[in-house]
């Protein structure tokens, strides 16, 4: 099939590799042309232009840091949405707010092409090894066209309902239950490492115990090594999403006091210059704040 | 070997019987004495005061509600501390706060008994089947005569180290992250069902994805159900533990402040009237809260 | 002087009013045309468009909702930016935010225009009485051209730096402290008002020692009364300017958990259906959360 | 009159003199005799113990640190409850929580004595002027016969219901309110001062508009210097009154979720290291939190 991807980030690089592996041939678009010629390597075809990557795809993905990124590429000069023909296939891979995702589906519908929202769950590590979990919503054609090559980029496809904004909806509450659980490891590990307990072994206690979770060996590892850089989801997404989050509640109208208070751990962290850090660099804070 | 056990709550029974089915003689007392009853039938013998639990006790367990049940059980009238001879073992299994636990050790030091403070990880059902995660902590030579009958009442003892009170830290930090997570949870449920999406289809993505841990299966069913009652852990033990937290925590100034936020979550589900519910209903907050 | 006033709410009237006292020709236009036949009845022209009210004006105010409507009246379709005249002044009364001020400086500066923000404190009856605080920044000159205009609309007009966004900064922050002080008087009420104390007596007792502050008397009046109907400043603005706040200090990197925690509070607020009452009424929040 | 005093901190000495000038003879106990030495020159009489200060007295005055404080010195060895005669009178002044001064009353009430809580609002400076606000609660008898004293030393006296504890709800509550006041100004000038705004302009604006209080210019000035030591009242000092307050709320099932982070504000200043700092130095935890 012949595939149109922008945005080679390392998730969208992954993800993108993964296509080729599949048999697709895909023409690829990066601001940075250099993270093109990366994926060229592996087969994929260059485009200059956003529109250059869109022009003959039966389907074209955008995996992009954020909403403007995401406009930009679509409706910016040069844009992809344009290009892309009557009837083919968006695929939005990016975590972006409720209210774009909605847009979006209402612009391809008026311009007579499908459009599936299909947030990633997962790190780039997970990503390259085809393991991603993918959150998928849209009207029930699209997502069945898209359903094969969704298939091939993770592990396990949950489609939600025909909105699309809701796959928005629930990627971002993920990442919000995410951050909590970052934010709630700082603190316990600030008690526990004043109080003299040793960290290692206390998150064995507790991954073997009540947290049995990738999620909380993981980041409770970063925590306790208090090492986190490189940074594979840096600060300023976790601010952004936590953010996004907190828009898409307040237009339903629904307070979410943990979110709030999160939003400004994630803007003491940029104060304390760890824009670079991973986003569980939080726990630095609590760790900061606790005078340790 | 001779057991004293006092405290017959849910998690003291199944405690009890577990030290029985192993083959031990086990003196019980409970202030209710039909809870004692109902473990006699199970081959226990009944004392009538706290004291009597520990006159010929090698090991005596307590199992208590709270800070001042145990001060009193010990301490009061007839209490179980001057009938423990010397050299005997105190096993304390109560979520009881760090100073109590460390007043504990110096008294019962200076007495010549032994002092472990051994609190447990799990609910009434896990007690039943013997699968709690014990987490003890005390002088060596005490936790290594503890040791056995940790090891019989759960599936896995940790030991931290030589300060009694870092057991009751540990405990009061898992319990911590519990709370969080429910909050966190109350929080992403009430914005997703506002939107629409379907609470059971959600909380199956996210603990088949990122959380596949079996507190956000078994909790996250209990809000996707919206069903509190009958409670295993009452939301006033909820707001007594986040309590005990936030006291450790002013006592070693580290701020918590999602610890924070929870007490007063539990408070206002004690004003909502949730007294009598699983401690997982502030998710009923959050939904109300959202208008939902 | 000729001046154009766009915007007519409650506090547009009454300042346009006031400028029209003073003996200026006034030329106003508003949405809904009505509110403008009110001020003509006063001695103002009325402009269909706002690019009549700043057709032929040496100064033009504007005194709108929010960001949305300024960039609308001033470059939607008809707007008054290109129908204002080179050299000429553009005041701004409203309460936007930082970013959109900043942009504002750059694109009246670029048209060869002035531009002063000049936000003020007070509500509606200190609008009418001319007693409002107006707090102004911008460069020195159109500072100095304004200055008689605003002298006449305030009571007092303090004039902060050289960069217009100052003055909104500065007003956004005392709309904070408003809010900060309504919440706390919120919970302190549902407080005492729990443990039996009289709400009035208690008021008098805090306005009379330590807070004797129109602000905390007259806010303290309506939550005492329980009275939030008709609002003078209502619930969705304080969500508003509280949203303002946060975008600025997030932009600053400056964390304000008590601007976070208010956001939370006035999205619980909206939920519940207090979206007609004055921003005070996040006091029946606080009580209905008590059980109140 | 022959009066009482116990606890001469800056507060106690002002008051005892104040009392000593209406021509009263005063009997003073503190646990540091260098401070009753001080007053004795202004005419008092040492009493070496709590007891002896209560022996003769007709009013007995109590202005200590914190509930253990005034435990001790009434029930402790040599304490003054017991050295009190029979229909004489308890007047406490000190900030103490709510459970105690109910438990107060009934003790003194068994012993025929009578009670008056009287926590003052005011710092060291206004106690020597004479110019507290007294907030006083008791049975009507009991407050009449304190009637003249509490005049004596206060500009102004208020009196609530026939329930003593009412008083310290009261006087807890106003300590809040002007926590959660210097909370407010520490963000708010943490926003301003990194955007650039003069610090002392933007507070005179602050205190000539909308916040003309006492409370705002003295706090908002040691904010604006940055100058907190030394302590009229200390971080420490907040800390307990915040929790004293929360402590009631919890009692009656009261949310009060400022009251909470402001809580953990006071953690952080300790974890900080300004236990010697004036309770206002939290706004130098929310700068340094900016990054300032």
């Amino acid at each position: 099939m012949e595939i149109g991807f922008i945005g080679l980030g390392h998730m969208g690089q992954a993800i993108a590799r993964n296509l080729l592996k599949t048999g697709h041939r895909v023409t690829v678009h990066n601001r940075t042309r250099a993270k093109s010629e990366d994926v060229a390597k592996d087969g994929a075809t260059i485009a200059e232009k956003p529109a250059g990557a869109a022009a003959n795809a039966e389907v074209l993905f955008t995996m992009l840091a954020d909403d403007a990124a995401v406009e930009g590429v679509l409706y910016g000069k040069e844009g992809a949405a344009a290009a892309l023909a009557r009837d083919k296939l968006h695929v939005s891979l990016s975590t972006i707010s409720v209210a774009l995702s909605r847009s979006l589906a209402e612009r391809h519908g008026e311009a007579g092409q499908f459009y599936v929202a299909a947030p990633v769950l997962g790190r780039p590590d997970a990503a390259a090894e085809g393991k991603l979990f993918v959150v998928a919503a849209g009207k029930k054609a699209a997502v069945e066209r898209a359903r094969p090559l969704l298939e091939a980029i993770g592990q396990k496809l949950f489609v939600l309902d025909e909105r699309p904004e809701s796959a928005n909806l629930a990627k971002l509450g993920a990442n919000f239950l995410l951050a909590a659980m970052l934010e709630s490891l700082g603190e316990v590990f600030a008690l526990t490492r004043k109080a003299g307990i040793d960290p290692q072994h206390y998150l064995d206690i507790l991954t073997t115990s009540m947290f049995p979770a990738p999620a909380y060996k993981n980041y409770g590892g970063m925590i306790v090594a208090d090492k986190f850089e490189p940074a594979g989801f840096a600060m300023p997404m976790g601010l952004k999403d936590v953010g996004l989050a907190l828009d898409a509640a307040k237009a339903l109208a629904v307070p979410m006091p943990f979110a709030s208070l999160l939003r400004e751990r994630f803007v003491e962290g940029m104060a304390a210059g760890l824009e670079k850090s991973e986003w569980a660099a939080i726990a630095r804070i609590a760790a900061r704040d606790a005078g340790l």
